[in-house]
Protein backbone atom coordinates (compact mmCIF):
# COMPACT_ATOMS: atom_id res chain seq x y z
CA UNK A 1 0.00 0.00 0.00
CA UNK A 2 0.82 3.06 -0.78
CA UNK A 3 1.66 5.49 2.09
CA UNK A 4 -0.93 8.88 2.86
CA UNK A 5 -0.68 11.30 5.28
CA UNK A 6 -2.64 10.25 8.09
CA UNK A 7 -3.97 12.02 11.53
CA UNK A 8 -5.64 10.39 14.38
CA UNK A 9 -6.45 10.30 17.96
CA UNK A 10 -5.72 7.42 19.94
CA UNK A 11 -9.30 7.28 21.24
CA UNK A 12 -11.01 6.91 17.65
CA UNK A 13 -8.84 3.79 17.05
CA UNK A 14 -10.04 0.41 18.07
CA UNK A 15 -8.96 -1.34 21.30
CA UNK A 16 -8.03 -4.39 21.37
CA UNK A 17 -7.35 -7.42 23.75
CA UNK A 18 -3.72 -8.25 23.51
CA UNK A 19 -4.00 -12.05 23.19
CA UNK A 20 -0.95 -13.78 23.63
CA UNK A 21 -0.28 -16.44 26.35
CA UNK A 22 0.24 -15.00 29.54
CA UNK A 23 -0.67 -11.82 29.25
CA UNK A 24 -3.50 -10.19 31.06
CA UNK A 25 -5.82 -7.57 31.20
CA UNK A 26 -3.64 -5.75 28.41
CA UNK A 27 -4.96 -3.64 25.23
CA UNK A 28 -3.45 -2.35 22.10
CA UNK A 29 -4.09 0.24 19.59
CA UNK A 30 -2.53 -0.27 16.08
CA UNK A 31 -2.06 4.03 15.77
CA UNK A 32 0.12 3.92 12.30
CA UNK A 33 0.88 0.42 10.69
CA UNK A 34 1.19 -1.13 6.98
CA UNK A 35 -2.02 -0.95 6.60
CA UNK A 36 -1.73 3.07 6.58
CA UNK A 37 1.28 2.64 4.30
CA UNK A 38 3.59 3.27 6.76
CA UNK A 39 6.92 2.56 5.33
CA UNK A 40 9.55 1.18 7.60
CA UNK A 41 8.07 1.20 11.89
CA UNK A 42 4.32 0.60 13.46
CA UNK A 43 2.87 2.67 16.01
CA UNK A 44 1.05 1.09 18.42
CA UNK A 45 -0.46 2.48 22.19
CA UNK A 46 -0.36 -0.31 25.03
CA UNK A 47 -2.70 0.36 27.72
CA UNK A 48 -1.91 -2.27 30.57
CA UNK A 49 -4.75 -1.90 33.63
CA UNK A 50 -4.08 -2.70 37.42
CA UNK A 51 -2.81 -6.01 38.10
CA UNK A 52 -2.10 -6.63 34.04
CA UNK A 53 1.02 -7.24 32.03
CA UNK A 54 2.32 -8.17 29.02
CA UNK A 55 3.68 -11.57 28.27
CA UNK A 56 7.42 -12.24 29.35
CA UNK A 57 8.64 -13.09 25.29
CA UNK A 58 11.44 -12.41 23.13
CA UNK A 59 11.49 -11.91 19.42
CA UNK A 60 14.45 -11.15 16.75
CA UNK A 61 13.34 -7.41 16.50
CA UNK A 62 13.26 -4.20 18.89
CA UNK A 63 10.79 -2.17 21.10
CA UNK A 64 10.89 1.42 21.23
CA UNK A 65 8.52 2.43 23.69
CA UNK A 66 7.41 5.55 25.50
CA UNK A 67 5.64 5.69 28.91
CA UNK A 68 2.47 8.40 28.66
CA UNK A 69 1.24 7.79 31.96
CA UNK A 70 0.94 5.33 34.97
CA UNK A 71 3.46 3.26 36.63
CA UNK A 72 4.66 0.04 36.47
CA UNK A 73 8.31 -2.19 35.61
CA UNK A 74 9.56 -3.60 33.10
CA UNK A 75 11.79 -6.89 33.55
CA UNK A 76 14.21 -7.19 30.49
CA UNK A 77 16.63 -10.09 31.00
CA UNK A 78 15.72 -11.33 34.58
CA UNK A 79 16.26 -7.33 35.98
CA UNK A 80 13.29 -5.30 36.98
CA UNK A 81 13.64 -0.89 36.16
CA UNK A 82 10.67 1.25 37.63
CA UNK A 83 8.65 2.93 34.74
CA UNK A 84 6.60 6.07 35.07
CA UNK A 85 5.97 9.18 32.63
CA UNK A 86 8.77 10.06 30.29
CA UNK A 87 10.69 7.47 30.00
CA UNK A 88 12.20 6.32 26.80
CA UNK A 89 12.95 2.50 26.43
CA UNK A 90 15.31 0.86 23.74
CA UNK A 91 14.57 -3.73 23.92
CA UNK A 92 16.86 -4.99 21.45
CA UNK A 93 16.08 -8.10 19.65
CA UNK A 94 16.31 -11.71 21.10
CA UNK A 95 15.84 -10.10 24.30
CA UNK A 96 12.96 -11.69 27.34
CA UNK A 97 10.81 -8.79 28.13
CA UNK A 98 7.63 -8.17 30.02
CA UNK A 99 5.81 -4.58 31.61
CA UNK A 100 4.10 -4.97 34.61
CA UNK A 101 1.09 -2.19 36.17
CA UNK A 102 1.36 -2.23 39.96
CA UNK A 103 -0.27 1.19 40.20
CA UNK A 104 -4.07 1.74 40.81
CA UNK A 105 -4.26 3.54 37.52
CA UNK A 106 -3.67 2.59 33.65
CA UNK A 107 -0.63 2.41 32.37
CA UNK A 108 -0.41 3.77 28.64
CA UNK A 109 2.81 3.39 26.88
CA UNK A 110 3.42 3.89 23.11
CA UNK A 111 5.41 0.87 21.66
CA UNK A 112 6.79 0.65 17.90
CA UNK A 113 8.28 -1.79 16.13
CA UNK A 114 9.86 -2.30 12.93
CA UNK A 115 8.64 -4.19 9.41
CA UNK A 116 9.30 -7.26 9.05
CA UNK A 117 10.47 -7.76 5.64
CA UNK B 1 27.49 -0.42 17.45
CA UNK B 2 25.41 -3.67 18.99
CA UNK B 3 22.01 -3.04 19.87
CA UNK B 4 22.22 -2.59 23.31
CA UNK B 5 18.83 -2.43 26.61
CA UNK B 6 18.34 1.58 27.20
CA UNK B 7 15.61 2.94 29.84
CA UNK B 8 15.95 6.96 30.48
CA UNK B 9 14.16 9.75 31.33
CA UNK B 10 13.37 12.30 28.37
CA UNK B 11 14.45 15.18 31.60
CA UNK B 12 17.73 12.97 31.23
CA UNK B 13 18.50 14.25 27.64
CA UNK B 14 19.89 17.02 26.35
CA UNK B 15 18.13 19.03 24.65
CA UNK B 16 19.39 20.46 21.47
CA UNK B 17 18.32 23.42 19.40
CA UNK B 18 16.41 22.79 16.21
CA UNK B 19 18.92 24.75 13.81
CA UNK B 20 17.72 24.34 10.56
CA UNK B 21 16.59 27.44 8.53
CA UNK B 22 13.38 28.61 9.36
CA UNK B 23 12.76 26.99 12.63
CA UNK B 24 11.76 29.33 15.65
CA UNK B 25 11.79 28.32 18.93
CA UNK B 26 12.35 24.42 18.38
CA UNK B 27 13.98 22.45 20.53
CA UNK B 28 15.41 18.22 20.07
CA UNK B 29 15.81 15.24 22.42
CA UNK B 30 17.24 12.04 20.67
CA UNK B 31 15.95 9.65 22.94
CA UNK B 32 16.31 6.55 21.49
CA UNK B 33 19.33 6.65 18.15
CA UNK B 34 22.02 5.17 16.19
CA UNK B 35 24.32 6.13 19.31
CA UNK B 36 22.29 3.67 21.38
CA UNK B 37 22.00 1.24 18.57
CA UNK B 38 18.64 1.51 17.59
CA UNK B 39 18.66 -1.05 14.42
CA UNK B 40 15.86 0.82 12.30
CA UNK B 41 14.56 3.94 13.38
CA UNK B 42 15.21 6.33 15.99
CA UNK B 43 12.82 8.29 18.30
CA UNK B 44 13.14 11.78 19.26
CA UNK B 45 11.42 14.46 21.36
CA UNK B 46 10.67 18.07 20.13
CA UNK B 47 9.33 21.00 22.47
CA UNK B 48 8.16 24.19 20.35
CA UNK B 49 7.57 26.61 22.11
CA UNK B 50 5.13 29.23 21.95
CA UNK B 51 4.91 31.16 18.83
CA UNK B 52 7.48 28.35 17.50
CA UNK B 53 7.63 26.03 14.72
CA UNK B 54 9.94 23.56 12.54
CA UNK B 55 10.95 24.68 9.27
CA UNK B 56 8.48 23.58 6.62
CA UNK B 57 10.54 21.36 4.77
CA UNK B 58 10.51 17.77 3.01
CA UNK B 59 12.57 14.63 2.95
CA UNK B 60 12.48 10.85 1.37
CA UNK B 61 11.87 9.73 4.72
CA UNK B 62 8.91 9.52 6.69
CA UNK B 63 7.73 10.75 10.10
CA UNK B 64 5.81 8.89 12.87
CA UNK B 65 4.63 11.71 15.22
CA UNK B 66 2.70 11.56 18.20
CA UNK B 67 1.68 14.55 20.47
CA UNK B 68 2.29 15.00 24.15
CA UNK B 69 1.30 18.16 25.33
CA UNK B 70 0.12 21.40 24.27
CA UNK B 71 -1.74 22.51 20.79
CA UNK B 72 -1.07 24.19 17.96
CA UNK B 73 -1.63 22.98 13.98
CA UNK B 74 0.36 20.90 11.40
CA UNK B 75 0.38 21.95 8.11
CA UNK B 76 0.94 19.24 5.36
CA UNK B 77 1.29 19.61 1.35
CA UNK B 78 -0.56 23.33 2.44
CA UNK B 79 -3.53 21.45 4.04
CA UNK B 80 -3.98 22.76 7.86
CA UNK B 81 -5.11 20.15 11.09
CA UNK B 82 -5.32 21.42 14.48
CA UNK B 83 -3.13 19.45 16.78
CA UNK B 84 -3.22 18.32 20.74
CA UNK B 85 -2.66 15.89 23.43
CA UNK B 86 -3.03 12.50 21.75
CA UNK B 87 -2.99 12.57 18.37
CA UNK B 88 -1.00 10.46 16.36
CA UNK B 89 0.48 11.59 12.51
CA UNK B 90 1.75 9.66 9.62
CA UNK B 91 3.85 12.40 7.30
CA UNK B 92 4.76 10.43 4.38
CA UNK B 93 8.01 10.74 2.38
CA UNK B 94 8.39 13.77 0.41
CA UNK B 95 5.64 15.66 1.83
CA UNK B 96 6.18 19.38 2.65
CA UNK B 97 5.04 19.70 6.42
CA UNK B 98 5.53 22.27 9.15
CA UNK B 99 4.68 22.10 12.90
CA UNK B 100 3.72 25.71 14.63
CA UNK B 101 2.81 26.34 17.83
CA UNK B 102 -0.29 28.68 18.01
CA UNK B 103 -0.86 28.52 22.13
CA UNK B 104 0.98 29.71 25.25
CA UNK B 105 2.37 26.69 26.44
CA UNK B 106 5.32 24.37 25.32
CA UNK B 107 4.22 21.92 22.49
CA UNK B 108 5.80 18.78 22.81
CA UNK B 109 5.54 15.44 20.50
CA UNK B 110 7.51 13.04 19.61
CA UNK B 111 8.91 11.91 16.32
CA UNK B 112 10.14 9.02 14.65
CA UNK B 113 12.14 8.48 11.68
CA UNK B 114 13.80 5.27 10.07
CA UNK B 115 17.32 4.82 9.65
CA UNK B 116 18.91 6.12 6.77
CA UNK B 117 20.70 3.05 4.78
Amino acid sequence: MSSEFRIVHYLDVKREPVTEQNSRNAWVRWLISWEHGAPNFAMRMFEVEPNGNTPLHSHNWEHEIFILEGEGFIVCSGRSHRIKEGYAILIPPNIEHSIINDGDKTLRFLCLIPKIK
